[in-house]
């Protein structure tokens, strides 16, 4: 297929399956600077779908840069109120949202203070967990193919086979190759459900994690379920959050994580910086010691942000029939890497299916920062309410 | 100069002269996808200078192609709430403003229906007349030289010649090519702001145009006075709203405007929409009848907007002193060529010195837009309160 037409593809597939876009709806686009192309072409699908409205923002990653370079030391976490209630007003419009994800830029803030790059969230929004866990907005996030990107995945090739190459493991994983996609990725949401039944059923207390350089375990809530692919808003519309979609969550007790954990994949933050060999030392559910390769003294400032950014809000298991995880391929893109392999998230956590108490003692935080923890080498088991241990993941496949 | 010197020069112009942007400020800056170099310019110039933080909004004008051509019939004029509330919230929160003009695309609209395109108004938005009204801001407009403007004005030159020679022009127009632009600014403004006073002192009940297609009477209100170049807002801070300024403007009496008007340049609407030779005829203050050589039907379709869009707003007056004059250059963009020539404007006016009861009488509307009406062949006559006619503009000098 012709670079337009897998755009449009893609596209459609955003806007028909992912945030599952209803005749009438505004649809916010969040986009980088570069990813134009797609950003119209989402736009485009969606009128055709009937949107009254698509609200395309662009974040321009030179400005932050600007920012990070020149701003005042004092000012440089501050987001005006504006940025924020525009998206609570989605919520209350009960608007569509569609994110566009992968990196636009590469190395662009490595010259400059990490500390100083540390205290600026942009994009990220702290309102949009808000959003999130009221389940007003049907959303999806979907990967967009770029130059840069491109190169940073197939360093070793001219920029336009790195880019033509990209394309087709983003066909690949979204599964654009299959005749009648829509179909595809709900018969994979359908299998996806079928083991977050599985788990649930098993009624665990914690899961453990066992491999190279990791020894973890992470306390669940009593009421904490996995949920997989299919989300549904408050007002009944079904939508696929990632797209695409291969990890079964849940949100842990943020007082019961204890041991320590190495990430199996580089782990590439909203504002292009890349964190590599990071370990976590965790004690009562706090991080207390983060060490990297690379970007150890950003990642300590991520988890500096507030009170909840040192403690865990999500566990996701992935398996190694992960269309991603069968390429084999380093994205450096959190959407892609961690569908491909299981993963953990310092800070905010999630409502969905937890009752009111444990709504109270998830975890809480302005920050949610997945970092991959899972491998063929890592195995996962369960610790069920009655102490029995049940092998989930062995050797990258279900056990359950 | 090279460009990226020029670029420089500009956004610092901008910055300093134009806004006057204050350390501590936000600083909203307005640009269309392609202006992205001048604005990422402008945002490192404003951090410099201690902005608290620049916010870039990017208008996508492809995404409103997509919009008028797909969009569902009765959605077309809807605007999302936030839209306007984040205009507002920069005046709460006294922010500087920076926008960028010029076309950023040619014929874009073009093969789509003009009634349907005639009913999105964005990017203007009406919440900005509240703003400009209110002074809240420290603002300014400044032209950004893009490769399809530059193919407009110099549609014989090959792209990059063309892009060099708008990049001349506006250096020029600008100031730029001055051993120190920005007291070359203070020097014009003043000269401005003395015409300015000169004409106020004539005491005017009304202005009268006259030229080839022209013989246009627009009467004044009792405290109607004549502004020049430099702005304060209600906080005291100084700006040119305009950069480049040259014109001497007044809000008329919306009830009051009688005979015909040509204009003498072509008009290029916020979304790229071309009007040329437009021929307005008034009656009792209202334009009841508009035609045009190209254009017609969406000039229409504006002064249909609402009840004040068919008035008057504005009349401004400049003389063959202006730089943009000497160059004789067609611009396609009201920034350049309403500072080149005497105009009038249909909509929204300024409360800007008038009394209680003026305010009351002036022309309300959520569209404000300039056209060109004034040439070396079109005279200028005042018609004082006591009768007297004076002449204001001859072969495009000043005679007062």
């Amino acid at each position: 297929m012709e670079r337009a037409e897998l755009t449009g593809r893609l596209a459609e597939l955003a806007v028909a399956v992912g945030a599952n876009v209803q005749p009438g709806q505004i649809v916010s686009v969040s986009a980088d600077h570069g990813q134009h192309e797609l950003a119209r072409a989402v736009a485009e699908a969606a009128y055709r779908r009937g949107a009254s409205f698509v609200d395309v923002v662009y974040f321009d990653p030179y400005v932050k840069r600007a920012r990070i370079a020149y701003a005042p030391e004092e000012t440089l976490s501050f987001v005006p109120p504006w940025f924020g209630q525009r998206l609570l007003a989605l919520g209350e419009a009960r608007a569509a949202r569609i994110s566009l994800s992968g990196p636009t830029t590469t190395g662009l803030l490595h010259d400059l203070d990490s500390d100083r790059a540390g205290r600026d969230q942009l994009p990220f929004l702290k309102e949009i967990l808000t959003v999130i866990a009221d389940r007003t907005t049907n959303w999806t996030v979907v990967p967009c193919p770029t130059e840069p990107w491109a190169q940073l995945v197939y360093p070793d090739l001219p920029a336009a086979e790195a880019l033509d190459r990209l394309w087709l493991d983003v066909a690949r994983v979204c599964r654009l190759d299959e005749p009648d996609p829509v179909a595809a990725w709900n018969e994979r949401a359908d299998a996806l459900g079928d083991v977050a039944a599985r788990l649930n059923a098993l009624q665990l207390d914690a899961v453990q994690l066992e491999g190279p350089g990791t020894d973890l375990t992470i306390g669940l809530l009593p009421s904490s379920i996995f949920h997989a692919a299919r989300d549904e808003t408050v007002g009944g519309i079904t939508h696929l959050a990632n797209l695409p979609t291969e990890e079964v969550y849940t949100t842990p007790d943020p007082e019961r994580v204890d041991g320590r954990v190495r990430s199996t994949k580089p782990l590439v933050l909203a504002d292009g910086t890349i964190i590599r060999g990071l370990e976590i030392r965790f004690e009562g559910g706090r991080a207390v010691q983060i060490d990297a390769e690379q970007g150890a003294g950003v990642m300590r400032g991520r988890a500096a942000f507030d009170e909840g950014a040192a403690r865990l809000g999500e566990v996701a298991l992935v398996d190694r029939e992960s269309r991603i995880g069968q390429l084999g391929t380093v994205f450096y893109d959190t959407l892609l890497d961690e569908n491909a392999a299981s993963h953990i998230a310092l800070g905010d956590g999630f409502d969905l299916g937890l009752s009111e108490e444990d709504r109270g003692r998830r975890n809480r935080s302005g920050i949610h920062i997945d970092f991959m923890v899972g491998s063929d080498e890592v195995t996962v088991t369960g610790i069920a309410r009655d102490g029995r241990r049940v092998p989930l993941l062995v050797g990258g496949s279900w056990q359950v």
